[in-house]
């Protein structure tokens, strides 16, 4: 701990040494290396001309343009929420199978990203020592917005079809009888194409989800929500998603659905959305009363606009195109560098910007182990350790995955990375 | 307080019943009053046509565009928090006296509005309990986040120059001997056309403020910051404002400076910026990591093409032009309605968007009181309670005070709602 923190509220102290800040000056210590670390999106795929139409569209007419220069409301633009209300029921409505459960603009709040709505849900629900139930490995800077807060996480098995249910249940079991259930708040997943694993929770275990949470809620005697994170929807390679695990919620005061644009249109205009019970939506509101009382209004036009005139289907449509190949050239690489090495083996994901490798248990990726260094320092390639990726106690955590993302690098990056990669691995086996 | 909120976090019970929401709650339930009271900008003043021509070259070209529709930094793109120094530097340097501090690049972090540095410096600074000295009135909506993370506000006499820097120095003195000094994190002031009060701190003061934290910093054997809100620092209608509290601070080690483009330019863009210590952009940069990691990327090229460009400076000229009409509007209605009233007088503001308007003692202005439910329900006038606006515990609260905002209305609604609030307050003289 810094000397210099003693003034500091504990808030700030929680928030220091974040993996996230440590990736980032790698990223500037180190220029020329080939990144698979970075979740940025593809640059190529930015909507650029998309952009300064929806730009022209919203300044064309005096009174439409100074309305978006003007304040917004905290609870973001009505004209957005009526769009992204529609644009979910017709998401339910065309998966298979198809859902039909209804979402209307109150139940939304647009925040700046989605990163703001999980912090401010975090805000929201935990006070120090609160629990949150994950799943192992998860979306690690969420993991750093817990440890913001003082919330303890406890980190469950998955498989290849998502968190375990069973495991859960064991979970909750156990809580209770340890008289800590009545601090059990959250439970978090990632339900399409996981940050890191690319893996998505299958249609069968998100009904099982909200039944678990109605059920426990009850033995609490207060309701224990699910946080449905849904950044990598839009990003589906090879079938459509199944219906959201927020549909199975019929009654409408479990889930927590979260969504955002970074990911399938532009990070730089920073809007996400949640859809979620009213409580919910009242603590978010007041609590980003007080953090900035709204995101910036003139963005959330400008998405009104490309959601309402179609641009932005065409224009996800396009992403999905444009990512389908980069992860397959990921995956063909994966296949030319690393298929020979004994112990290896990697998630093939049917979408979003991951894909997780597993080495023999006896090599570390850790920032300090050998082989970052060396990916690093030698091989000028670097990749996001997969311990960072697992909530609960440190000594717990898997240290010998990796998580490489296909978002940023082309194809002949990507396969140049791979091919350094492999070399830096090779040397440790 | 709402029984439902037994499952949420203490912040969010904090963050509860904020005045700010009862007021925009009114605005919907009575939308033809006419309002004295939002904080709003001008309408007419908003820059539709900077913005579009600022959209269009920011996206003109496609690796710029796609640079700005990117992900930014936490603490915000280079080239706007370099043009924020040069302009910092600029107006210390232009303003009589002239001051030399020099401004960088570095010491600058970009939020959502200068309201997302004010919440961050909270939370970065306070722990329950922890004491932040204030101006009696001052900013409600920063009181409001002062209460959101449990810090206690004292609230300091001021005068027609601003606080007071003998009481500032009895408070420091009193909370030493009471064995608190250790508690006190922050000195905060509206340096500028205080809202509500629209007055300044005069140039004296500055440095004496400054002095007085450096001293009692000393003495407390930790940092006591000052934080200088200048939201409407550009606001200024006769004439330009001195140096900056943040000028007198030459080691840089004491002031935070923070800044908005929302009265100036447009709310709606949302971009604020603050000056700091470096420890407490450190502090900044890593809470903000955990809230959003960066505000919109696009918005902040958007503002450094306006500033490079000079387009800024040359709207800010007319942003004055215009509220220097309605500040006179104000007046005149002010004049014309209330000089008759006994015991009812008002503060003639250089600058900012208010006048404070004070009526005799045995009137109280408050949400509850018959002359706010007058205003609201029969004249259809409404204004911002003066006691919203004190720190400190409530029952020392003065009560006959009403913020009246010049910012909306045009200069005709203006004379209307002046004639209409007089009307109101006849009533119970």
């Amino acid at each position: 701990m810094n000397h210099s923190l003693t003034n500091f509220s504990q808030r700030r102290r929680w928030a220091a040494d974040q993996a996230i800040s440590f990736l980032m000056q790698q990223g500037v210590e180190h220029p020329h290396v080939l990144s698979l670390g970075a979740g940025l999106v593809d640059a190529a795929s930015l909507p650029v001309t998309e952009a300064i139409e929806a730009a022209r569209e919203v300044l064309a007419e005096e009174v439409r343009g100074q309305s978006a220069l003007q304040y917004g409301t905290t609870q973001g633009e009505l004209r957005l929420r009526q769009h992204l209300a529609d644009y979910q029921t017709r998401i339910e409505q065309t998966s298979a199978p198809a859902a039909h459960r209804v979402a209307v603009a109150d139940e939304i709040v647009c925040t700046t990203g989605s990163q703001q709505l999980l912090a401010l849900l975090a805000d929201a629900l935990f006070d120090p020592g609160d629990i949150c139930l994950v799943a192992a490995p998860t979306y690690f800077v969420f993991l750093g917005v817990l440890e913001g807060v003082g919330a303890r996480t406890i980190a469950l098995p998955a498989d290849e079809h998502g968190l375990r249910m069973e495991a859960l249940e064991g979970e909750l079991q156990r809580l209770e009888t340890a008289g800590e259930l009545s601090r059990v708040k959250l439970i978090y997943v990632v339900s399409e194409f996981e940050n890191p694993t690319g893996i998505s929770l299958s249609l069968e275990r998100r009904g099982q989800l909200v039944e678990i949470a109605k059920t426990w809620s009850t033995r609490r005697g207060e309701k224990i929500y699910v946080l449905e994170d849904a950044a990598y929807r839009e990003l589906h390679y090879d079938a459509p998603p199944p219906p959201s695990v927020w549909s199975f919620d019929t009654a409408g005061d479990t889930v927590i659905h979260a969504g955002t644009f970074s990911k399938s249109f532009s990070p730089g205009l920073r809007v996400g959305f949640g859809l979620m019970p009213r409580e919910l939506r009242d603590a978010v509101n007041d609590l980003k009363g007080n953090q900035d009382f709204g995101s910036a209004n003139f963005n959330q036009h400008l998405l009104a606009d490309l959601l309402g005139s179609g641009r932005f289907a065409i224009h996800a449509e396009q992403v999905r195109a444009a990512y389908r190949i980069k992860r397959d050239a990921m995956l063909a690489a994966a296949d030319e560098f690393f298929a020979d090495l004994p112990g290896v083996s990697w998630v093939h994901p049917h979408g979003g910007l991951y894909v997780w490798m597993t080495l023999p248990p006896h090599i570390v990726t850790g920032f300090d182990s050998p082989l970052f260094r060396r990916a690093v320092d030698v091989e000028q390639v670097m990749y996001v350790p997969g311990e960072l990726c697992f909530g609960g106690p440190r000594e717990q955590r898997q240290c010998n995955h990796m998580r490489l993302s296909f978002g940023v690098q082309s194809p002949e990056g990507l396969r140049e990375g791979m091919r350094r990669l492999s070399q830096a691995v090779r040397r440790f086996l």
